[in-house]
């Protein structure tokens, strides 16, 4: 745990998908941080008037929670609660591509999705298979930092090897681990991980660099498990026992 | 697993949230009950006729499941089936505040909440946190058994140390570990835990004892393990490869 | 992981319930195929065109998740896409029976259920206890065989003998182990897998015959674990690791 940045117990609040939202919020309480799930019309704003991030992820989308994911939105944007979105399945469904468009045009701090779905936002037709991106997505770098900076958002395209842009600086990370992609949730989990940072007080870049780096290091550290059961539970020991220590080594490659 | 106990296979009814309904179905598996969730207005009343025992848990609460609940509640009442109340997030939103104040008002058999929730219900402002207790919480104790009393409910204020009354009898539990509080669900699991018991027969205070001791118990065989994936594996190996002979320990401490 | 079978990675798409999301999307990944979840009745049709198989499962029914199930079973059955059918709780209440008999006789590929659970599709009246089968059902496997003929299905009853029928052929399996009923979703999981082998091409007596091996050969790989939480993981990794090699064993099985 890193019992230092999350001394004051940031509360994460999720809207998300009923297929992870377990693991996110296990991941949550791994690095410290405080998550909850509160989905209802009536209760998104007050909740998300006590939170310190927002995480929006459409995995499992409805119309229930597209009205409480536009409340949340619109209340966190008032309030400068950071909103970190993940596009899950975006390209794959018309309506997955517009309305992940609709909330990354509210102003995200972060936005985090793999190629296929960071260049369906793009506007260009990712070729989303099902939630998973197309294994050889080639994306223009420029392009993806220009509508960082158009849309005010860092962007984070996860895959083989991360990429991370503000608009202005960039990072590329490669500490993950492919399989990671054979753990559903991973990048939910992602998601999480950087609103925690977001949530104590990091600046946008810095979280979406510091919650994707974990992600990936723990992954390696995992790896050699071959079995999936104990490859999962590696992923968790090893983001639970990371600490302060280990970020170093992420900070040392932005600079 | 409690073989003897549970040789019936009392079913618990769950109407309960979707971040931890996983863990619940599992931990009524571990003891030797039999889990079920369905939530569907149509059938919740049907399913309490088959059911030992209701959970209600409102810990991602919406307009559907709450008209489930009320049609389960009644439903149960009516035909003496013992209810559990895990008020979720009471306190942290006037949604959950006044629903949870509903049910109670119901008459549910037990009603288990961390000391921020419980002190919601009887009308103070608990200071809930999310979904988590602000730690420092300080609860008048004659103030829970008058409340126990009034709703002819066993309440049990998990913590530190557990609390447990009837508002005659009362039980402080000092077995647990502040580790659970790393792991999502496991106060949504002594929920379930408490059902099955209720689930078999026993008292309101006889099965709030014991479903509060074998959680609190499993975490504290657990705690050595210092990675979250270990510490939630021999959280469910604990609770699963306990047996009658284990509850003689807590039998003890109530006398 | 099957590599050669499903290299292509058919996409699975689910419309099941919450309390066994997780495990069946880590079930499918398990084995190299392709999980998604998307029930919005905006969105069910599309991801149907992009799947290669669908899961209905009944398990936490609401009038949401029919509405989808209809639409998705129209159009699967429109594109010739197979359909698995899991009627959980089928005989417990009467939306479960009446929605699963819908949905059977829609036509679907595969029915897998337990002997309540399909004596309850068969007419007769199963003795559903909740979601789980009274373990003492005793079925007539000609009635069985005449049905799977009649609704042109391959039907899998699971039990401490697996028996698979298309109506001519037959299979019992007897490679399982009781301990499968200790975790919460080993039924909903072996649909994923039968449904991965039928998004890979197979035929649906084969895809029925693979997909129910593989968690009863896992199930007795892993119930030397009495733990819960150790069989569970094991049971995952036993899943994960095994190979087009292990199949023989069900093929010599078969002829």
């Amino acid at each position: 745990m890193f019992t230092t940045i999350f001394k004051h117990k940031p509360l994460i609040h999720h809207l998300t998908n009923t297929v992870t939202i377990n693991d996110c919020a296990n991941v949550t309480l791994a690095v410290g941080a405080s998550p909850v799930m509160a989905e209802d019309i009536r209760e998104v704003e007050e909740m998300v008037r006590l939170a310190q991030a927002l995480v929006l992820n459409i995995g499992t989308i409805d119309a229930d929670m597209q009205a409480a994911q536009r409340l949340a939105a619109s209340e966190a944007r008032r309030l400068n609660v950071p909103i970190i979105l993940d596009p899950v399945g975006a390209g794959a469904t018309s309506l997955r591509t517009s309305f992940s468009k609709e909330l990354s045009r509210l102003g995200c701090t972060v936005v985090k999705g793999n190629a296929s779905e960071i260049k369906t936002l793009l506007g260009e037709n990712g070729r989303t298979k099902g939630v998973d991106a197309a294994s050889d997505e080639i994306m223009d770098r420029e392009i993806i930092r220009a509508f960082a900076r158009k849309q005010k958002s860092v962007i984070v395209v996860t895959g083989p090897i991360d990429y991370i842009t503000d608009g202005m600086r960039e990072v590329e990370l490669q500490v993950g681990t492919p399989r990671l992609g054979d753990v559903t949730g991973t990048g939910c989990m992602t998601a999480s991980l950087i609103a925690s940072f977001l949530g104590a007080g990091y600046s946008a870049f810095e979280a979406a660099v510091h919650g994707t780096f974990i992600m990936g290091k723990a992954g390696g550290q995992a790896a050699s498990e071959k079995g999936l059961g104990n490859f999962k539970r590696e992923l968790f020991n090893a983001i639970s026992l990371m600490t302060e220590q280990d970020l170093m080594e992420v900070v040392e490659h932005v600079n």
